[in-house]
């Protein structure tokens, strides 16, 4: 079986010093061979639900603080754009550029990242149905043809699981069901894949629950691991996890969130699941 | 670890000689360990899309047909109720009675159901939460303890799953969302599990596309394993599935069920990945 | 323009006091020329979300009040059943029938109340496709055909809202969106008629927050006339509303009612938007 | 009553002389005493379905455009913009700044668009509660309130309905239900109309069929004016509608335009139906 791809970290950078103690436990993870990690932290929360609530360092600071992350821990990097003149940027520190699901229908953000030649990982559009996805995949596969150094494969992360099909991964992460509450609709995973992509599960941002915190969006971390064995148990390619320290302190997402000091075992276990299913 | 629950058939009631087939299959199914079947077949589809759909042999040759099924095989028997004077004769032969989710909020049908002191599967209803499900378990609780001979736990055809904790399963089956799919919400298991029951997946009727064949509902069978595969990562105590011979020919539900050659090895499958869920 | 049907009535039967008290403010109402009145009673919840709700005086209690409050009143009068063998005793009284929403996909019950020869009103089910009701209206009206003495306009309240098309009738009263919450999805009100039957909208249903009171079904009366006007801008054949003199102490559905005092301004406010909408 | 509020245009900015013929016939509606016009149209489709779906004439090109029309034409003119930095220049052409509804959560468009003074018509996004817009109003006026020289009424194009309650207007669209349609929760107009905001019905978004033509959205024209017409019964501050002489041939949202020849009698019939709802 292919190694997994482990998408991780604290959701927005904080402190360099909080992202070391995350990447210390990622690196540990890393050292196993059927996990590849990849660290995921965002320099901006572009999208929050309040003017008030905190953003992050910004983008030049935060760009920074990921590549000195990279530096020391070793691992490859990941981040979220939310506007086309940010991709080149983003490609020069991260190995893997991310997609925010609300954005997952703006063409010239698809088309600038891609055009980096870096491979993506788009998340879903709550909005959208996983067949509508192709259309996506198209936007940035016509966009890296265009590009002449252009070559996702050889920096993909993960070769096996981004690189080797064209350099798009495309992720669940929950689609609107009603008010307040997002559901899976599993079914995507497979749907997803059969566009003839590697897929990834957002175990966290699955939980979240929209207004549930008045001026802010709530969540349910009770519910990360079981979702995250379904997805497993589905065969997908990729998780996709933030974790912290101390989660009730986090900027943002910090009722979905793994606390850290439970997040190797919570691995341990799904990698233990994920080779029961390769054997099936 | 507790056996899995499997309950499963040929969805409505046929000949004899095709539950035998089905049934000689689950037999050898049965005789497993960390497995208790019970035979599932319907005597009347009575909520079919359009009037000249076929319905099933009818409650007096069915339970007949349901009974000397039970006999032959030795295996527990299940079928679904429409109505409240039908609890009795069903209780008579059945071992576990099972609500159809349309029928989840029916007060009286509950309440006849629960009386008989046979165990009761109800599936959630489409139009209903899973917290929701709570008024329903205390609907049946609050009828078993107004039956002065019920029992439940004496007559569940698998105590560890159903009995011990009062009687009552609660299925997840897809829920609606839009128009012509259903989607499952997998946080469903987790969740109707806290209510203090045991809880089924349905891996049949949550690939259903209402109204996807005009005057009947289509399916997807490839859908089946993956999601049977995802409520076992999320340990459910129970599954449920329909499965024929050759279900192009079968008067409902054929799009969605596995053919009987690939039954027992799709459960091989999911009983090697519950034991390692087990393990976790 | 033909006149408007308005089902209206307290919801379930409680005193026959209280029924005549809501029956005169209903007889002034008929009075108008643009108006047809019936009056709907329930003489039993059958689907309350707990064993403990009152679900009021039953069916044979039920029956003779409804048939007193019609002999007095002067008023058509109509009640849903939730059985099939209930059809034939509540046709004896009620000039219409009314099919509940969960209920909408039961054979037996569609095809026994078609039978009684009496129109039927059909809620359409919370889990259906406007579409899809195109067969609820088939079960309704090959049943009708196979009744000998069926006349169903002859016995329609309004026959050019319900009889002349053949007796039946479709209702919106909203549709599952999420947990907790229904929307109205307005076009099914064109979308049913285009099915060739009149449609009705049930303001009342429609603004129900199912678990929204822990045990109970909620609601949000001050969406009830919005709504309302709504459907009649969208032309539709009838309205349906429950009221009460004092609606916080009705046994179910409070939460969504018009108060007695204020109902007749409302009708009024309705019709006069309707007298426009049959100009344009 | 005050005067509608009236956004048109065709959908994507093609020739001028098309946008001419399309503003002639606006002209003639915004003659009447009970209508404000503003002219519509986009520069640039910026999250069209496909790569290859045709996009518009681009911002400069497009507000050269835009100025031009409105100067010929004497009426006040909108469009969308999609990233921050296109905010002043839109600023200087446009009345009134449109947010598409994908985008009704990046809070530095939000706010980029409110600095520049200019009143705003935020789209609901599709995985947005009608509540939750109350912090995306939050955003707009918190960052007006930043702009020295920000003074929203003076510039609104009809200070009754959008100057006066400070600026911003919110407009529903359609919400995500299921994939492939879309249904509009009409209970959202009241909901964000008591946020303290005028509010806009999209009568031609609305009837979008999100992946209905495979790569493009389809559509259901014959729903427009029936939704429209609910939408004034339930009050609505302002309308907004697509219309194209030859909607096959618009390069998007042809399929939910209405024709131009039909333009002005639908308008009619709307103003017409909004004089008796005001009257009320």
């Amino acid at each position: 079986a292919e190694p997994l791809l482990l998408i991780a970290g604290p959701c927005v950078l904080q402190t360099y010093e909080l992202s070391m103690q995350i990447a210390d436990v990622l690196c540990r993870i890393n050292d196993r061979d059927d996990v590849n990690v990849v660290f995921k932290a965002s320099f901006d929360k572009a999208n929050r639900t309040s003017l008030t609530a905190r953003r992050g360092p910004g983008i030049d600071e935060g760009l920074k603080m990921l590549d000195r992350i990279g530096e020391k821990s070793g691992l490859p990097k990941t981040t979220d754009l939310h506007l086309p003149d940010q991709a080149d940027a983003v490609a020069q520190v991260c190995d893997l550029l991310q997609i925010p699901a609300f954005l997952a229908r703006q063409t010239d953000l698809i088309v600038a990242a891609a055009q980096t030649g870096r491979p993506l990982n788009v998340k879903k559009g709550q909005f959208m149905s996983p067949g509508d996805m192709k259309y996506v995949v198209e936007k940035a596969r016509g966009s890296f043809a265009e590009s002449p150094h252009a070559n996702p494969a050889s920096s993909a992360p993960n070769p096996e699981a981004a690189g080797r099909k064209g350099g798009v991964m495309l992720c669940e992460r929950g689609t609107f069901f009603g008010y307040g509450r997002l559901v899976n609709d599993m079914q995507s995973l497979p749907l997803m894949r059969a566009l003839g992509v590697p897929v990834v599960f957002d175990a966290t941002h699955s939980v979240q629950q929209p207004g549930g915190l008045g001026g802010a969006t709530g969540g349910n971390r009770e519910m990360v691991e079981p979702l995250a064995r379904a997805a497993v148990a589905m065969s997908t390619d990729a998780l996709f996890f933030e974790t912290h320290p101390d989660p009730d302190t986090s900027p943002s997402d910090g009722a979905n969130m793994i606390p850290l000091d439970r997040f190797e075992a919570t691995i341990d276990r799904l990698l233990k699941l994920r080779q029961t299913v390769s054997s099936l």
